[in-house]
């Protein structure tokens, strides 16, 4: 009676990835007893009436007696997918999905995809707004810059349940964790180590910012056109924002390769490919994190070669930079004390607890743990929740 | 790690029924494995982006490939939530997720609740337009009358999946198949059969336009103020059309004790109290259902004295009116053939089949089957298939 397609009647029919994906990756299901009149008078009509009146005398009840507050929309309009670019709400559905799933697996949390008929950025945030009594939390995803950076402030002012941009947040704190390990390894503080950021979307500020928090000064962020600094007349208040407080400091300008002579540090999350001699010109036991999923900016064989850490977003080589170490248990503990914001000063909590459970492990192969060490949730969502009560923004 | 708070520990413990909401009544469960590198490269990044492809390229892979046609949001306003009335979008919920579990448990069908923070209709129906790539269908709920009929109209309209009112449509199938069989019983044709609607509401409503289509031709609506008929000059358009077709043919005005007089049936939906002496003065044999929940219009030991089949929405007297035994099953059929809507044929088959369980087992006890009759979803879901494929709305 219910629809179960098997594989062998799809159109991919054999492929492992189209076969897996048959009929989804997901599906929802009772937490109680339903199998008599008895559970249904408790679970629904009658009894359920009594904790409606409950939760509408009290608000608060809704953290007690409802699924809301483990629960996270996965929200995308579909216009910033992977490295697929927009590809519009529908087809963003298997990578929403796909989260949803890590979500649960990675911190018990539940995780609805919602796949928005809109790009339009009022319409964005209004619908949001208007979704959140069913939420405890918001996770926008995929949706493109540098509308996600207005999308996220705004909902963040609106709205008093956690609102968290993971392409952001969730690749800045991995970057942060990573970095603070590599620079123990190399001898660096973050005051004396110059830094290239290639990449000014959604991960390269937020990356960008992170990193201005956790003490680094020298920094040049480039997007196509190159450094970003205040000279340039093309930049939007976002990028001249962040011109004002990187390259701008420094004097730095130019290319790629005039960014890279000499730095420490090279970031990559915007695709396309260094040359191989602007990688040499880096300062000695270099750092090298090439971001780009599926095809790195340095290939991690040619980065070896001059870098003395590296780090990508792939699974097959060490060092995978990966948003499943954060995201989940981000808001695992965000939930964990009903917090009504992610500050600043959970993400940085997360960046340093993802960090310090490399500890004596640490070497040029392991800057940051696997997504699979079983540690690293409970270690995230420990110190973000510690964090949360800090900040003032735990309700419990 | 993760928050599973226990009874004993939250306000209301002790109560059966908060005991059980604790946590709520509903989570997510992946249907892939997760538990290393392969399965990440298969559920997500990078396979994931192949789906993402097949569907951008062809819509239609969604059907194949996503939990989205398994998939109903369950919409509310929170303005009619059961006999409880506007009590808001957060107060709402536990109505909802309990909806979400029965569809689950009697359908297999997939139910995310969505609690809207707006009661403007404008704000509704462009609210679940932008949602509608995340679903398979749009089950609305507990949103008050007049405006849930303009809200299901516009949508139908608007989308191409299936918009379900369930307090309209939902109740409007199990009262007629519960009339079907009470008219074969009592050896009555709908054509010479007398019927008083007591309610104008979204029930009322719909079980009226339902008796119509099934040939009941003299039937009087009763709201606050008595028969509605196109003399008064106070009904909304809703109302006017409705007396049109009903009071108006046969000339039928007054009150509800001038309406009962000599009726076959009474169809309870309004909640209130009908008096005794009105009771009885309706035909021999009558039929009574008195729907109001948890207090019928006419309580069943009153009724038996007058009539000679009673049916209430309670689970603890014969014959429960119960939406349960319609919804999931039609969800479940359309969702079977990817039907573009739900269309009238189909929920008078789903009637049909509902009456034609009962069977040889007619009795004055036994006019509509159990909610647990596990007989009820697969005839409601075949029928419905089927009269999906009659109507031209199937997509398989």
């Amino acid at each position: 009676m219910v629809d179960d397609p098997k594989p062998g009647t799809h159109p991919f029919a054999g492929d492992p990835v189209f076969d897996l994906h048959v009929g989804g990756k997901m599906q929802l299901a009772a937490t109680v007893p339903l199998s008599g009149r008895d559970d249904l008078s408790l679970a629904y009509t009658p009894g359920v009436a009594r904790v409606c009146e409950a939760i509408a005398e009290d608000p608060e009840m809704t953290q007690h007696y409802t699924w809301v507050p483990n629960v996270v929309a996965v929200v995308t309009d579909g216009t910033a997918v992977l490295g697929l670019g927009d590809i519009g709400p529908a087809a963003a559905m298997p990578v929403m999905e796909g989260k949803a799933v890590l979500f649960k697996q990675f911190g018990g949390v539940d995780a609805v995809p919602i796949c928005l008929a809109t790009t339009d950025v009022e319409e964005i945030i209004e619908t949001v707004a208007r979704l959140a009594p069913s939420f405890g939390g918001i996770n926008l995803e995929d949706i493109s810059a540098p509308r996600c950076f207005e999308i996220e402030e705004r909902l963040k002012a609106l709205l008093d349940i956690p609102v968290f941009h993971d392409d952001q947040h969730g690749t800045a704190v991995v970057a942060l964790a990573a970095l603070q390990n590599s620079l123990t390894l190399t001898g660096r503080t973050p005051a004396e180590t110059r830094v290239v950021v290639s990449g000014a979307g959604a991960a390269g500020v937020a990356v960008t910012r992170i990193l201005l928090e956790a003490g680094i000064q020298d920094l040049a962020v480039l997007d196509r056109q190159g450094v970003l600094n205040s000279e340039r007349p093309d930049l939007n208040a976002v990028k001249r924002a962040l011109a004002v407080d990187t390259a701008d400091r420094f004097g730095r300008r130019g290319s790629l390769a005039d960014a890279m002579a000499g730095a420490d540090v090279y970031i990559g999350v915007s695709g396309g490919t260094v040359p191989e001699e602007i990688v040499a010109s880096m300062a000695p036991d270099a750092i090298i994190f090439a971001l780009a999923n599926p095809t790195p900016e340095v290939h991690p064989e040619v980065a070896s070669r001059y870098a003395r850490v590296v780090a990508t977003g792939r699974s097959d080589f060490p060092n995978q930079i990966n948003n499943v170490l954060a995201f989940p248990g981000i808001f695992r503990g965000a939930f964990d004390v009903h917090a009504t914001a992610i500050t600043e000063g959970m993400k940085l909590a997360a960046a340093n607890a993802l960090a310090g459970l490399v500890g004596d492990d640490l070497s040029e192969e392991l800057v940051i743990p696997s997504p699979f060490d079983p540690r690293v949730g409970p270690a995230v969502s420990t110190a973000v929740a510690e964090a949360a009560r800090r900040d003032g923004v735990a309700r419990r």
